[in-house]
């Protein structure tokens, strides 16, 4: 008992512990300014306006992004090894930037530009709408509560009989699982092992904190030396056995990772008072939170795995700017938005979500314009993974308030009021 | 009863009819020749290799991709114009070819290269793998089963009294609505009016053909034109009303889409032969078979929404290629892979991909590289929708097809055999 | 399209009735006496209590139910016939009355006394509770909406083009089809065919309605005679089929059933005053409110199907004593449930069930308790069975209104508040 | 990390023990006598025929079952005391019995006779079918692998800072919530604590072992006197709270329960050789192996949670006959069914019950009947929970075999061959 408490200590460590916590009040307090110029946005796209917001962004952050902007052509076909294969060019996908956007996290606080590369019109501007609402409210507070990535081999036996020696066996073996993972790589650290029993067939789930880096190779690499030392050691073999049993949620939204970890687990919340909901979103508390019921109990008919209005839409456009894997979208981009009118006619919104997959190293965040989007972010390299996590936990708070703010304005009426026409962005 | 089996054939009519099943037959007989010459994979990227694939392609397909291969460079802002806000550049990411796939559809049939844009090293190669598997087989069979996009308003009223007497006066009109939503757009066609209830909530599920374009926007500027006709002329209006109730299923797996159409519902399908898994996938049809079953056992106790092994991939790659909307991989990955072993030793396998969200038009179709990369496959432009879909199915079949050949190769093993060190792309 | 909205009015004649909305508005108008003389609840099992509740039965309804009371004794084994094997004895379960619970309907309307079979302590009282609070407010609104049970063939071909052939032959004979059904079953109707199709296999989804029996036998036999059909004279004949793919959902829960229909759908509700919620319910409708709000949460978060508190509770209480196939309580206990503030600190109430499967006719009905048990809410027999469907919504609501009301009081607290003991049914 | 293995290792202790798996093998050998009398199936009902079988009762297992039989009547109304209220009589429930079931446990083993209570015509003698092919096969090996009831209250705050300052100060004292519990229960202990964060939202899971009672009362108070200590002594007080968010599945099918365990989890298996399968089931492993994986594929498509024919049928006749919570149901019936065609001939067929919330001790299980059904099976009072849960598993594996056999001989067919009419018990 004593340990499994422990383990859920562990597991919260950034939530559940005293110094945490007070990293969090103090990063609070610092965020109170709100003062800072602005990044107009600008819906035609200008030559003028393009130069603006680049010296713009250069003012604030002193990054210059050659690349990005087209003032370099690439020309270094190694740096993509390991990235493509069958190499034949470059698709070049538009990319936009909103912010700042104000984030409190346990990792770093401050605000950040973001940059979002997508094809569909309106994304860019709805989420830069949300940020500005947060902004001046004071900013998003965003969490990485849990961390992990899991690799789940399969073992099938004659017998549960045989199955059950196997696992008496393999059981205590943990401790040199540990040392086998820390041999094969310089980041993974194994921090669970579960077992899931269907009959004959053993899915061992191995859990692995992978550092800065997405992890999936990694991860795969250690359970398959792990695997090796036990296909060669245990006293009753499996009939057969295969590397992944499609039990760990690898690119798909599973009801099994919503409700553990893939990744990062993040958590990002934020109080809107009233005359920001008025002036910036153009709609009321009680507007938001009413639609926010009345579409969760349409998502939930709907059969969707957690209840959330577009978060892929962000995700999906920040993963392509940051080399993340974009195929990941299918279990990132799932999660829970909540939001409540509260007594003063403020709204109370969080976005929470368990499945973020996402790497400041490793993947394509070398690439040439991806390190550059990175870096905007000061994003790049090594410790930046749960500081990345956060900010794309206000990220999509951000896109959510603006959407549900759209869809809740305006149409929010009696029957008689005509409605203006609008393009919903979803 | 006889207008439900109508509709039930109309909207079946690439499957259910007599005329597109000869045109398949026909199609099939055409894909006998498989002599032609192949793109050589390769795992390193050379500036030779690069300059040879594209002589290759040129040579294959008489296409140049100038702004793909860097030859151009893009300077005309103007073109981006509804496709991004604050826009401060472009991000590049490596694109790889595979190819030959051949393809025989309800649409279209040959032989087509197809571009993957990602950052995850051993995709392409492994898609490439695939496709060799399936071209030397004779092609695979992608059909376009379905097709609909939805948006579901809802009205909320007093009592399930006044939702009934307005849903009374609302039903019969739709005639009305198809004749509002011609009017509206010029691709846009109603094909389904359905109303569900819940309590005193009413979901009206307006569901559209959109032509050659993925249609979001199309069927959101329809239905609220419609939705401006209702709320101007029902004799009981609604407390409120929302534009999409979330049930919908935009850019969210969903149970409802997944056993429904979004978009197009494709199925694809191809028999290999014993020798040919054996030469190119390396392994064997039972342990193919094999695999599936028991992986199909594991995603089912992972709660995934359907069963497949990384259709995200490749699917993922295609649409930043070809301008889709890539947060939409969020439902479109979502379907059914599935697999057998025959009496010869030959593998029976198909894909059914439910909620394609797909265009040849709109979106970022037209954009620079985008454009070229729907060229390539001859798909840009109208009349195109239905072809690039099922090119979809038959990619993503390809990828099923090589990575369970990857898990069940090598690793299909009694204990005692010694495992090879692999990397598994997933 | 006409056709198409044909049907859909068809399936909600129901609630898209004029006529049926009339009915409804003057049933409203009827349910207004509240005067009637209450069950007394009673937690300890007494004689004097028992006989004094079927004297007050009695006196109410007119009914002596000699079987239930164990005033006569069984010992007709041959009205057993068609409903055990392998027969021993008869089970016993405690059987408790709730009521007067006033439905109103399309169907018909009134204050009924339910009987509940039961061993689990509190749950009449909950449910008792509810009730109370329902009659004093008027009584609910319950609605039976659309009505169908599924049986779901699948089909397997060589090729997905042999199903092509065959779905062109078989879609065109629903008219047949129903002649064939007309032919097998005085009751049942078929009312929609769909098809799905994955790969080489083609699942027909034969929908009917089974008037007043809950029909699952029923349109096996339609189904088979219809298989039959097909298999003899089919021009292209599948390699194997079967004649229940287990896509209809039959005794389980799925999101399929969940978002169509199986058996019947019905919606309850009911507008609770202030006064009444603070007298009956002991709460207030904010805490109610609050409490739907974060477990709705809470259930979205553990991956159900739909979102309710503790529908089975109720309504396998029901189902044991009525004689429905309690099994079916797997499908049927799957729904939604909905509580939201009013201005005036009323609560308004709702609870949706989309997979009622019950009768009034057939399986167990007309066994010796559970034909008294029917027959004291003057549901035995045919006519009754969507009148007994309304019946269900109704108890189920009294049920969601006391489980929340309990959970909401008391626990509702702000930290320093000491807390009562109380023993949570659920 | 060691104690994470640890905790694991606790969790499985039945199967991932050396001892466990040689006293399995122990019993696996103890069951190979199968010359039994075996109690003859009778479809139609007759005094003699239930004469017959009460006097093979008694001579096989020594037991008299009067108040089922009727021959007692009941009258003693206090002994319903807690299990019901307002009280008026008794429903009766026909009640058939099959068998022997021959199960091999790691608690038990031997040949069982259950009692069903049904009034579904054809689903004893379908069990028995099953349960005769089991014996003849040496039984079923069924194994309770892991337990654990769960109760998961709910505390929201301000923000999610004061969240986490809660959460710091929790988790630390689940020594002393354990203390709590053996103060509040002589039967339930607390196994392990979980946090799940939303947002503001803090759900802990506290999870109890039960002994062998079911136990949902039980951890309602235990988890209540918790919380009350909690809400004292917290520095950080939550704006409220509620003893269930809705995230523990009870009385729900919900992913969350069924990737983990509610109550007992229990896989069972059986492989039956070639010769029983033709005799007994009157089919193939092939046939059967292919209608399992047609079927899985079909209810993939339909949105189940996990994959299984109609486990209901059987549980439910089994949990009203003993005194189980029967609105159980609605998890108890989520599991997982595999068959597999084995070289020789043979099957190979799993269950898997992860949510078997069923006891031996409170509950119905001292009610007239359902003492007497429970004591038939030596199921009876405290050390026989896991007994009987082992025996459930058998009884579903027993349905689950014969309804496959059921659906796949005869329809496996070509089509130019005629059908039998046949009554497909689902």
């Amino acid at each position: 008992m004593a340990s499994s408490a422990e383990k859920t200590r562990n597991r919260l460590k950034n939530i559940g512990s005293f110094d945490i916590i007070e990293k969090l009040k103090e990063n609070l307090n610092k965020n109170s300014d709100t003062e800072k110029d602005r990044l107009p946005i600008e819906l035609k796209i200008t030559e003028e306006g393009t130069t603006e917001r680049r010296n713009f962004i250069y003012s604030e952050t002193g990054k210059t992004l050659p690349l990005l902007y087209g003032e370099h052509s690439f020309n270094n076909l190694n740096t993509l090894e390991g990235n493509i294969e069958n190499f034949i060019g470059m698709s070049m996908i538009p990319t936009g930037v909103i912010g700042p956007l104000r984030v409190t996290g346990t990792d770093d606080n401050g605000d950040f530009y973001i940059p979002l590369a997508t094809s569909e019109g309106a994304l860019v501007a709805s989420y830069h709408r949300g940020a500005k609402a947060c902004y001046l409210a004071g900013g998003a507070t965003s969490i990485c509560l849990v961390e992990g990535v899991q690799r789940s081999p399969v073992f099938k036996f004659n017998t549960i009989v045989e199955l059950g020696s196997f696992l008496s066996w393999v059981l205590p073996l943990t401790d040199h699982f540990r040392h086998i993972t820390e041999n094969t790589s310089r980041y993974a650290k194994l921090i669970d092992l579960k077992a899931n029993i269907e009959g004959n067939h053993l899915i061992l789930i191995f859990e692995y904190s992978t550092g800065d880096a997405a992890g999936q190779n990694m991860v795969t690499l250690c359970t398959d030396e792990i695997c090796q030392y036990i296909l060669e050691h245990a006293p009753v073999k499996p009939e057969f056995w295969f590397i992944e049993s499609n039990y760990s949620g690898d690119k798909k939204a599973t009801a099994y990772s919503f409700s553990n970890v893939r990744g990062k687990k993040v958590t990002a919340e934020i109080i809107l008072p009233e005359s920001i909901i008025t002036s910036v979103l153009k709609t009321t508390a009680r507007a938001m939170a009413e639609y926010w019921r009345t579409s969760t109990v349409g998502v939930i008919q709907s059969g969707a795995i957690g209840a959330q209005g577009h978060i892929a839409n962000g995700l999906t456009a920040l993963f392509i700017a940051t080399g993340q894997d974009v195929a990941c979208i299918s279990e990132a981009a799932v999660g829970i938005t909540r939001m409540e009118e509260k007594e003063d006619g403020a709204l109370y919104a969080s976005v929470t979500l368990p499945n973020l997959i996402v790497g400041t190293v490793g993947g394509g965040t070398a690439l040439p314009t991806q390190k550059e989007c990175l870096e905007l972010m000061d994003c790049a390299g090594e410790g930046k993974a749960r500081k990345f996590a956060e900010i794309c936990g206000a990220v999509v708070l951000a896109g959510e308030l603006s959407i549900a703010a759209a869809l809740s304005s305006g149409h929010f009426t009696g029957a008689h009021k005509k409605l203006g026409r609008k393009k919903v962005k979803s």
